[in-house]
């Protein structure tokens, strides 16, 4: 009943304070770097702010008392530049310069976002990879299409896997294309003279994108992320409620039956995440922003949106590699269930049993699909 | 009270239930012209046929009351199968030939909704074209950055305007891209021998896209394009709220004040299309879709989430072409506010007067939308 | 795909266009009866106006093109006031008398609610006294309690048939109090000298409620009932998909398995009808109503609320009654379950058999719940 | 950007985990006490037991990560029974004897949440007493109504603060109601012999209610009084809302401006509690709760709701009090708007200055407020 994201230590870590500081840290780092190798601050000032972009050097929870009036970013900034100014007083006016005072936020929000990403594509890919092993294992073995718990036609384990996986690969799809758009390097002076310059460098070092348009105005393309996590949490939601109804010990067609958490972590995210996802959508319209600003997530409810998704990734990765069939059973409910289904394809013309060219159908399926999942190993996502 | 979608009505006749007959008529008879062109039925039944898929041969409230058992889909089939063979008895057996029961309807669908899209996007280019317009023409023009109702700091008349443009051009772009993703011909077959070639023909004749994986699973890229309308529904409504407010007889830097129909159409689209996106991300998860079947979005809901959006974009289409800007209360205003923007400067860093580089920034900025905007009326979308 | 309510075709019938005409002539028939009544108008002129409030003597459909630029209420006003003149000039002008614009269609949507209400009402209380009839013949007849699809511990059919009773009841008994509350006779000069009692006959005419408070402002009320709505659609969609799980071929405890109608109203009015509350809330909070003006709820929205919690009730009250269950298979899964349910058990403490007390609270629960049937069906909810 | 509640210091602290700790051995002590009262446990182990019921005796962090496997409910009583065992080894074994392994987390959530009701009770009681002073002292100094930013008729501050304190008092009156229906002490066993009885004075102890249902189902009025806290969140948005635009440096009709916290708080409120409310809906009728145990909210999502609705009703104690009306400036933007006011007049009827009745409404509704806040003052809600 206390907060239950399902999440890993390491996930519910990465996104804990003491790192959202550290990746503020090193944006401060990469933009002294980046100025002074364009000539905009000293090297020697960059030098003495980079060696103190240490997160051990800094008082975290002092720092999230001292965010209430003006913010985290200030806070921090303001403790670099006195830190910076005990070893090399001439380098402290040197930290921050010319930036907004959410950029080094945003672009810490970003980096952590990007972490986070890794590790739920990391689950997604295991679960399609298994998906597509077990139809290629079963591509034509036949089983119950059931449709509000009913039998409703019949299928193949081939089929059926193939229908579970190809939405996952689209997700994970257009993840890397909506991330790639919203995590970039977030400089209010990126279109002053030289500031193309300084956010190209930031970028490279910290593997984050960069924007041709003016960065204080891509809330949008934080939303549209949210929106595509929304629509991966659903879909293994659905997966994982298929999977809980063939694994009921009545039903047994597959093996193990899903362990508690297992199953509660993408049902509840299922349930929750579209709930954030217009939360996100109603924060966009807010008359409230200062309308020039960047108006970014809450960080708190962002990290929940993360964390129940990476949780929902991560059980179903768990379960489907080790997943096991009965063909025995699904063959012993199909055959208990033909009147139905012959009554059924009466009316509505399906087929009784596999359709004609089903081997063909999951074949060129699996085909295609297994080329999705290598283009995306590859990295060469569109 | 009754229902106020704010949409045109050309629109809300597109939508109609006599319009989404005369789509799948149109499905129907590009189907017969592609299995007839690769040889899969004879050229004499396909003349038939598309001779007979004519809305005005229906009658469309009867086929509403029959489709109560099997969905509008089998009821049109069999409307039309007995239509066509009062003529041609031998071509009856040819029509919907090897396709699922839903695939004519959720084609039509398609077809419907890439209408309105294209009406949607005609608006919002013009919202954009304005926008753009008012940039060039009061690129530094000083105007108060309001925050939470409170000056906060002080922009242009040109910054403000490229935000507000920003996000549309990108809406724009992405709704390119997923409405190509999702509206795709539907086809049990296309994965059939000769499936293929029979979609890419239907696909070239209804302007549609042809999907490279099993249509039957692609629910998932309705629900991006559902949540890309969303992203577009809130930004308008924040545009709309911006301009009410500097509208107001009290403040009146813009003119003319909005309409009472021009400003609601935004704002309550913006509270309730996030309600709606939440609703289909719910549905996409929901155990009962049979698991192989193609879900999509309830058409009642869908239609709702069309008219609202193309309610805001039209609204604002309407009131931004011949927007007024009054520099004279704006300047006005800055002076009355000059006290506490110093104070919040002190503060914050914030400059209280114009950017310095504000002049280059807006320039630059300008160029860029104008760029992409070009590429948009180009229809080079990325 | 096209819009499926599961409502009655009488339902859809009370909620049409027609039937709030017909309402809200209605009402101005009661209106000009009380304010002849207390002397406000003459006799003859309410008369008149009585016997033209028929809804057959009006254009439905030309009124409501009509509504357009005013809304409903003016038309409607409008169109009576003419048709009055033609049979008795001077009475024309005592239509409507001293009433807000909206007074009319507002108190039309609450006796239209009223009637659903009815309905809902109906079916709730059979499926509650087809519960208690079940807990009642099988008190203590174990079966498996199952938690995330996995066999938790043993309970009896008296016992789930409680839980599932218990909070039907509960609403019911919470939904005559916030209707009670919400649905009044809306009347603008209810505040004004002699406006009192001509609301209290209007009152009683209509079998509406009398608010104390300003009329203007009670949209809270409807938002209320609303989320009431809400809860009911809730609780019944965890009954259905209960009775789903046990009435699955491969599990069969319960008979018969539920026709697919059946679970989909259920199901799917439990996923919509959250967001559709949502909505309400948001639009209660919407800056833009007139201040003192009634906000209501959007007709079409607030009517597919009714139709959808209507259907949902509909369902159950048609499945519930013939409900058989098998007791033989429900001990055989319990057998089946031994080792896991002893394991759970010496983990958690809870009884891998049926608790000590099982007897006597389902029996004392059973009394109470019927007790409570009792006093909803004599009417004396608190 | 991370996040902010507005609520107090206090009430984060009242919510924390180490007082929900505190609160669950508030229950133990209370059930100990009960059930040796009662003669079910020595009246020697109920005292060894109430001895170590106090939270400085646990290493809360401890517990929490203890909570991992059987919840925090389940750890906390292993953890006092080992504690109890220390110093009373034969009373261990009466440490929460005959409970629900969840009674404790229930109850102790109902401690808490009562005591932040009591809180935002006062808070909103402020609230009305300012609204209504305010009313008392400008009956009908009129001001304009807008509608979507214009104006739109004439109305008076008394009638606008009543109109403002109406949809509060409801609130206020309804939530004491659903509070005392939802905060019960949760015992598994009161339907048991002598349980009643245990119940009955825990009850009194903790003042809290006693349910006459069995109290395993009762998640629906926990619903019930999350969507109430949602009602109230919705209409305090609304009032800050309409203050704001009163309080623009441009309008300038009531000082002071609202402070951007002021603000922000119910605003913000108004935006995410409505997607809250949903979750709980959501959640609600999900499958996978134990058929007959207590579903309970989210502890995490629940405190949010309780923190984000008190924040807000805060914000509005702190600036209502001290608002001051500028009647002149009201006056002013009347007579600026006279023309646009007698042409909606002579289109819908409304007056264009203060209607006839006025100052007797105002009065009249000011006194039934008044009662209405004395009613509650005084502790008599119905």
């Amino acid at each position: 009943m206390l907060e239950k994201h399902y999440s890993s230590p390491e996930v519910l870590d990465l996104l804990g304070e003491r790192s959202l500081v550290a990746a503020m840290l090193r944006f401060e780092a990469a933009l002294a770097r980046a100025q002074a190798a364009t000539g905009l601050i000293p090297e020697g000032a960059a030098q003495s702010i980079v060696g103190t972009c240490k997160v051990e050097l800094f008082d975290v929870s002092q720092l999230l008392r001292d965010s209430g009036r003006n913010g985290l970013g200030p806070a921090l900034v303001a403790s670099l530049r006195e830190t910076v100014g005990l070893f090399n007083p001439q380098a402290a006016v040197f930290v921050h310069r010319g930036c907004g005072s959410e950029d080094g936020l945003v672009s810490a929000m970003a980096l952590l976002t990007r972490r986070v990403l890794d590790r739920i594509e990391c689950d997604v890919l295991s679960s399609v990879t298994a998906l597509l092993a077990l139809a290629g294992r079963y591509p034509v073995t036949p089983l119950l299409e059931r449709g509000l718990s009913q039998a409703a036609s019949v299928s193949s384990i081939g089929l059926l896997c193939g229908a579970w996986a190809a939405p996952l690969l689209r997700s994970l799809h257009r993840l890397r294309r909506t991330a790639g758009e919203a995590l970039c390097v977030q400089l209010d002076s990126a279109l002053d003279p030289q500031g193309a310059e300084v956010t190209r460098r930031m970028a490279q070092e910290l593997a984050l994108g960069v924007t041709t348009m003016p960065g204080a105005t891509r809330s949008d393309e934080w939303v549209v992320l949210g929106c595509e996590l929304g629509v991966l949490a659903s879909h293994l939601g659905k997966v994982a409620q298929d999977l809980a109804l063939l694994g009921l010990p009545e039903v047994g067609e597959v093996q193990p039956e899903l362990s508690a958490g297992s199953r509660m972590a993408p049902l509840s995210a299922a349930q929750t995440v579209p709930h954030r996802v217009a939360m996100l959508l109603t924060a966009l319209a807010r008359q409230d922003a200062r309308t020039l600003d960047a108006w970014m997530p809450d960080w708190t409810e962002w990290t929940r949106l993360l964390l129940t998704v990476h949780g929902s990734a991560r059980a179903l990765a768990q379960v489907l590699p080790g997943l096991q069939v009965d063909t025995a059973r699904m063959r012993q409910h199909i055959d208990a269930q033909r009147a139905r289904l012959s009554k059924e394809a009466g009316e509505t013309g399906r087929d009784p049993g596999l359709a004609p060219h089903a081997a063909a159908r999951a074949e060129q399926q699996l085909q295609t699909l297994q080329h999705e999942l290598r283009l995306l190993q590859s990295g060469a996502a569109a």
